[in-house]
């Protein structure tokens, strides 16, 4: 996993995942106390950054692996993705998705062509069914975020962020990403090595899935007591994976852990200052960056947005209850 | 008003303004029946694309007026975006706003710096207010449309429509415009006539409040009955100016009238499938190409989502009624 690869996904990516712009806001600044550019990749194609990831991977396929399609697991996002990539290389895409998943993300996986089969959250392991469906159908898993090709997808994030930051001459030291099993994290961390070393990263997850700050904290892997039962469904994994978390280890300052009110409220104030919709998981990085700015270095600071895959019915509630003073 | 004005617009406002992105959603496609470009504005700096015009006018001004500071009215967008362009070039601003505006706008309005003098819209003239406090006070009025530095401000938005649409091979013969007073639409009209001369501009306008469309259809000014009571605030004019309306008459296409329901309707799409949050008035052109796509010509259509600035209660409106089927 390096530098070279992301600069490889970025030429494959080229002309079809877009490059999301680094928005700002002087009252965002304001409750921040500081500035606070936010990467939107709530703007990419499919409503998350994850559509960079599948389509490194799905367009690095040979041939015949091509033909034969290709399988994910995914809450929705990491879904949409490949279903989405899959579709614009001609090809069919199986997703394992979590029983629980908000009904949008499966239904616009479906709604994207692919064959959508779910399971429990809690009582089966997503890894072994992947694992047979592919074997048994000769399918190639594309894993969410423990996938070098993966990481290198999300990596272009990273190589976006260190020249918008340049332009806009953000003077920032941390950059908060919104953290599941490190797949966007790690290659966020692994660009900015190269192209913007004096940017680093920090992971920010919801409490009570605070696997990947604990595992950061402890030095080595720690698991989340639950893996259900969070708003934030997009960041929610059991762990961080085998592949992305030496690279956290190696390159990422302390997590940071945002309680999921916060990531609502935050959600309201993208809505009034950005004008963006986010989803919980999506918002936990600008949480951090409004409310949490005791834990942060720096006169600026740069935060990723990574999607906004919400349904209605949580947005409204964002909106109830946090809306009239954003 | 040529295109000269608009490329020095161009000039005065790069690295101000931000060059919003043109977004497709194969969600969207589907419902218009055709491919559909989005040219984002609500996520311009102040949430709309007035920004534009009144950094264009600002940044036009002599020392001397800059110093003694400036005067709008607005019912919101364009109050934003001249406080925000007075407060960046450490100058005063004073709007004068209708007292039925958006709550968040008047709020923004006066958190940006200016100071803001409400009037009813139904009783009283806002031009003769803002004539006496202008001269008065010494202030430059800068009117929110009928003003050729805010018009060609305006029409940098054609420009990037131009050079996005062919970027991204959009085969469109119509842009279709949310159209007030008719600044964005004549300035978007003039750049296009320029560089993209196969578009065709169409103003798009809320039922009710079609004084443009009636104008064009019978080539001569007419007048809104009513000036208050829409829910697309931004776009409610008692009636095309004296400079924008010979310019869309040379330029534009037929107009299209919307009803308020699907720009509710068209909001929930754009919260769906773009991730942006958009006004009431700013979806008026979205509604057309969704819902009113009999009145199209074209394999493509481009629209401009020209603003953002909705309080929450209208946005959970638009999303309790159509959340579920967007």
């Amino acid at each position: 996993m390096n530098i070279d690869m992301i600069e490889a996904a970025a030429k494959r990516i080229e002309g079809h995942a877009r490059r999301t712009p680094l928005l700002t806001s002087p009252f965002i600044d304001k409750i921040a106390g500081r500035r606070v550019f936010v990467k939107t990749e709530a703007l990419q194609h499919t409503g998350s950054f994850k559509f960079r990831g599948a389509w490194s991977a799905v367009s690095a396929l040979e041939q015949d692996a091509l033909k034969a399609g290709v399988i994910a697991f995914s809450s929705g996002n990491h879904a949409q993705g490949v279903a989405l990539a899959a579709r614009e290389y001609g090809t069919s895409a199986v997703i394992i998705m979590p029983a629980d998943a908000p009904a949008m993300k499966i239904d616009n996986t479906r709604a994207l062509g692919a064959e959508v089969v779910l399971y429990d959250r809690d009582t089966e392991d997503r890894d072994e069914i992947g694992d047979r469906l592919s074997s048994e159908r000769g399918l190639t898993l594309i894993k969410p975020f423990d996938e070098p090709l993966v990481i290198a997808g999300q990596g272009t994030v990273g190589l976006e962020i260190a020249e918008q930051a340049a332009e806009l001459g953000a003077d920032a030291n941390d950059v908060l990403v919104c953290c599941g099993g490190g797949g966007l994290t790690s290659g966020i961390a692994l660009a900015l090595e190269a192209k913007a070393p004096s940017l680093r990263v920090r992971p920010v997850e919801p409490e009570h899935f605070d696997d990947v700050t604990r595992s950061l904290a402890a030095g080595e892997i720690k698991r989340n007591a639950r893996t259900s039962g969070s708003l934030c469904d997009a960041i929610i994994t059991p762990q961080p994976g085998n592949v992305t978390f030496p690279i956290l280890k190696r390159l990422c300052g302390p997590g940071l852990v945002v309680p999921e009110e916060n990531c609502l409220r935050a959600m309201a104030v993208a809505f009034s200052r950005l004008k963006v919709v986010l989803e919980p998981g999506g918002a936990v990085a600008l949480a951090a960056a409004l409310y949490h700015g005791d834990q942060i270095d720096g006169d600026d600071v740069i935060v990723v947005a990574s999607g906004g895959n919400v349904d209605a019915e949580v947005f409204q509630m964002a909106l109830t209850k946090y809306g009239q003073d954003a």
